[in-house]
């Protein structure tokens, strides 16, 4: 999705938009006063106070009809500057402007004004030459936001909009905020009864119904049984532990503001764990280990806490409370290059299942002009970053560099998956650390009986479960593959009674076979069965009737399709296993 | 195990046999101060003050010695009643005795002293006739406690001891202690690798080494697949809350102690979730019901967190973070019978499963004479009375009923399981509550469109996993079931690159069966192999060599068996599949 902030052309179109939307406002609203109307990523907006009126999304249609008119008079716009002295005059009457300026900077004795007809903003610009550029725009909503974002103040009205330079890119953006509508995951979430929020549990804790759970667990089963046929140890640890974990892990000085405050007692503090690597450092320091236990690989599902604003939360993208498909890898220098093109192959197997097509690899590399922003020496961080150009080389894997994007501890690979809807989203991450093996004063035994220290390397395939789950809600728009689908099949006999027996024997072959299966047997219209199957989303329907019964069979019809065709049996369940084993995507 | 506090003849005899001990002591101990010596369920102790002198394990043979000849010397044990004014005088220089007699109470002024020859000890008594009377006793352990048991005051010394009325009783019970420390979960815990404790991370705070997660992980499957199998729902919540959630469920009054405490931050407090009622009653709430759709069982498998004090903490049998195998069930009135038949139906499902025979119902009531202690009206307490006891006796089950120990709340049904030593451990639990539906305010629409309030039954069956998994591993004595051990199958190749290939191929095809298996192709002595795999209690193990290449066949040997047997190799995974799936028990 385009960021009409960072488009010069599009930014300075926008800022007009916002002056022309003021104008028309003006002209509706005569005792509206204005406070300020920025461009942002997704087009811009203007704050507006309109004494005892509120906008409604219902007459926005109005003031988009009185902006065109405004536009089609073909004002110019044109700057003038002026001093602060005559600025203040000018404005006088309106409160917001006075604060404006009584707020600018001391050095700043001129200010700007832009003048389109009848209509005067205070503003720094640029502008268009004249309204008629602004042709193809559209208001997109209308909300309140307090003066200065300080609830103890007055609530403005915002009126969001957008515009560009031709009726297509218009549309296609139009399009493409309908599309993302009716993707959003919260929506979908909601429809589906995949999980709920409630205010007294608190904000951003998803409470997950069962048949998001029935995703979830699908999802947490399937990448654990991949890791440990990879040699992933899965583990489980506690997701609260004591401060002084986090003090020894450096967390607490650098990461204690994205923490829930800590628990304190009489002689011990706990505190809710934002990632699980220092406790998997101390399940590493456990036990002794020889350089031939190595590589040690442990896992988890792990659940974690940190302190999102309570504004910033979002669904279960964005969460207080979610759950990591985490992993740390303990092994020799000489290990590294293989674990991490362990782990690229894994993240590749993946991708592969889920049928994500569209990603790009990021190599986050340190600045080297600034070398104090990092651990360790130059040597290390040369090797290390060879070597992880190397992988993606000898993988054949297209990626781009980012310097200066590395964490502290090393660098590091991130995978950037391009969404329906054109957003790019990090899902996997893998990242070299030269440092916590220090701060737990990590060892293992070498060749020759040396105490040396092990390398970790902090890696996530699906992230967390829970954004995950929201991406590929978003993705699939809640048409999971039949694989991860809450229910899979819905079985109709075509007379809720005299086809009963043989619906049952085939649902109970199925739930034999693995699946989710549920027959419908209530006393309702054929066609308001299959209906209420097709909206409830559910991949497969078998309709059974006399001639089902009769030669063994099964009509089937997925979701979304009109049509449908007869299957033996055992056909049906031939190739609906074989769907599930592939992990087939619904079409 | 018996209670020696609660057999009156056992009791006097401990009690007098820490006088015993107290004059032992004195002997050898010339100096020794004594503070108090009570009998306790696991026989009796003395707390001594020996000034600098430490008593080790090493010494107790030696007080065991003179005990013995103090017994001999068939000395009466004579009472003797003193005013307290006698008492301060006679014990003038024990400042222990002195702080005994100052704080009794003032009506009480007649007090009695017990001597046996050389030795008179302040006492109520009673005591036996003579000191030959005690003959089979055993000093067990020796330990730090503090005065009045305030880490202020000066450390004493402990020493724990026990006393029978014959030798045999004795060694049995001395043979029970063995076989309880041999059966320890915290040993076999730690010998197996199931779990680790560091303090960095918290007492009480378990982390499951990958071994252990396995076997967390059958279990946790096994009995949600179990549940899902019988209509229950199974949902994810998150392990912490608003503190108002609290409020509003009656926890924060009367349970806020065993809480961690609030974590507070502007406008919001979260706390850690002890138990999980109040996020399912707030999901029942999420939606409106009919009384068609009731019952609704809720399940998770969840996390809780309950502040124990650190000294009450035990293993992974009693925690601070624990996950529990929880649910609700949502039903109107008149479905309270079938669904507690329902659980009571899964429990005994569940203990067949595990081979848990002894076992008994406990039925608790409420104590029809202090109703004010009980939520509700008579008619409701003695209709669902009436109801349990209607469900265990049409069920056949023996069971007995406990007047007064019903929840406020409503009555409840406790499982008690006789464990290997001879412990009662209450594992699962079926309680009916009708006062969390009000609480919560929760409602169903009946049959004639009129608002109802359902009834909520708490359940557990495994009860808390980390619990369950502690008296499993007890039972067993680590050697679990081969379906829940964590390594099922060795395969040793009798040379190790002569007969590698075959031994991987029979690693594979019993991999691809779903059996977690493992080749030791180390060069090492067969013998030695063999030896290291019975050590780690692997329940099955496969020798191959040139015969069982040349015959496709292996040479089983079970854990603990030093016969083996040749089997072909299509039966010996036909045998260990039906073993895994019947969960049949390890010979």
């Amino acid at each position: 999705m385009i960021n009409i902030k960072e488009d010069p052309k599009l930014n300075v179109l926008n800022h007009s938009c916002a002056h022309l939307l003021a104008q028309a406002v003006s002209h509706l609203y005569p005792h509206a006063k204005f406070w300020v109307g920025p461009v942002i990523e997704e087009g811009f907006y203007y704050d507006m106070d309109l004494g005892d009126q509120v906008i409604s999304e219902d007459d926005l249609s109005a003031i988009e009809k009185e902006m065109k008119k405004c536009a089609k008079s073909a004002k110019r716009i044109v700057r003038q500057e002026i001093s602060k002295e005559e600025a203040f005059e000018r404005f006088a009457d309106d409160p917001y402007k006075v604060d404006l300026i009584s707020r600018m900077d001391e050095n700043e004795t001129v200010i700007s004004c832009y003048t389109q007809g009848d209509f005067t903003d205070l503003c720094r610009g640029p502008h268009v030459e004249n309204t008629k550029e602004m042709k193809y725009f559209k208001l997109l909503k209308v909300s309140g936001a307090y003066w200065k974002g300080d609830a103890k103040n007055k609530m403005l009205q915002r009126v969001y909009g957008i515009c560009f330079e031709t009726q297509e890119d218009l549309d296609a953006h139009l399009a493409l905020l309908e599309e993302a509508k009716n993707r959003d995951h919260r929506k979908i979430g909601k429809e589906m009864n995949l999980f709920m929020f409630t205010d007294i549990v608190g904000r951003g804790l998803p409470m997950f119904l069962p048949d998001g759970f029935t995703v979830r667990r699908l999802l947490s089963d399937y990448i654990m049984n991949k890791e440990i046929d990879r040699g992933y140890l899965h583990v489980m640890t506690p997701s609260i532990a004591t401060v002084d974990l986090y003090k020894r892990s450096g967390h607490w000085d650098h990461y204690k503001d994205d923490m829930f405050p800590a628990m304190e007692l009489d002689n011990e503090a706990f505190v809710l764990r934002p990632m699980n690597c220092p406790h998997h450092m101390m399940m590493y320091r456990n036990s002794l280990h020889s350089y031939r236990d190595l590589p040690i690989r442990i896992a988890e599902i792990a659940n974690d806490f940190r302190f999102e604003a309570s504004g910033a939360v979002t669904g279960i993208e964005r969460t207080r409370a979610f759950t990591q498909n985490d992993s740390h890898i303990f092994c020799t220098p000489a290990q590294i290059k293989a674990e991490f093109k362990g782990v690229v192959d894994l993240i590749l197997d993946v991708y592969k299942d889920f049928g994500f097509k569209d990603y790009a690899f990021r190599l986050s590399l340190r600045d080297p002009e600034d070398t104090e922003k990092y651990f360790g020496n130059d040597e290390l961080w040369e090797e290390s970053e060879k070597m992880l150009r190397e992988v993606l080389d000898e993988l054949g894997l297209p990626y781009y560099e980012a310097k200066g994007e590395a964490a502290f501890y090393g660098p590091k690979l991130d995978v950037q998956v391009r969404s329906a809807i054109g957003h790019d989203v990090t899902l996997s991450t893998v990242q070299l650390d030269y440092q916590l093996p220090v701060r737990f004063e990590l060892t293992y035994i070498d060749e020759n009986g040396e105490k040396q220290r092990p390398v970790v390397i902090h890696r996530a395939i699906l992230g967390s479960l829970d954004r995950f789950m929201a991406f590929l809600i978003e993705e699939t728009k809640g048409n999971f593959p039949l694989w991860l689908a809450p229910h899979q099949i819905e079985i109709i006999p075509v007379h809720h009674e005299h086809h009963l027996a043989y619906a049952e024997e085939v649902a109970e072959l199925f739930h034999q076979n693995g699946f989710r299966v549920h027959v419908d047997a209530r006393n309702e219209k054929l066609g308001f069965r299959i209906r209420e199957a097709q909206t409830k989303r559910i991949p497969v329907q078998f309709v059974v009737g006399e001639g089902e019964i009769a030669d063994r069979s099964v009509n089937v019809r997925r979701y979304g399709q009109k049509a449908s065709g007869t299957l033996p049996l055992e056909e049906a369940l031939k190739q609906l296993k074989e769907e599930v084993d592939e992990k087939r995507y619904a079409q």
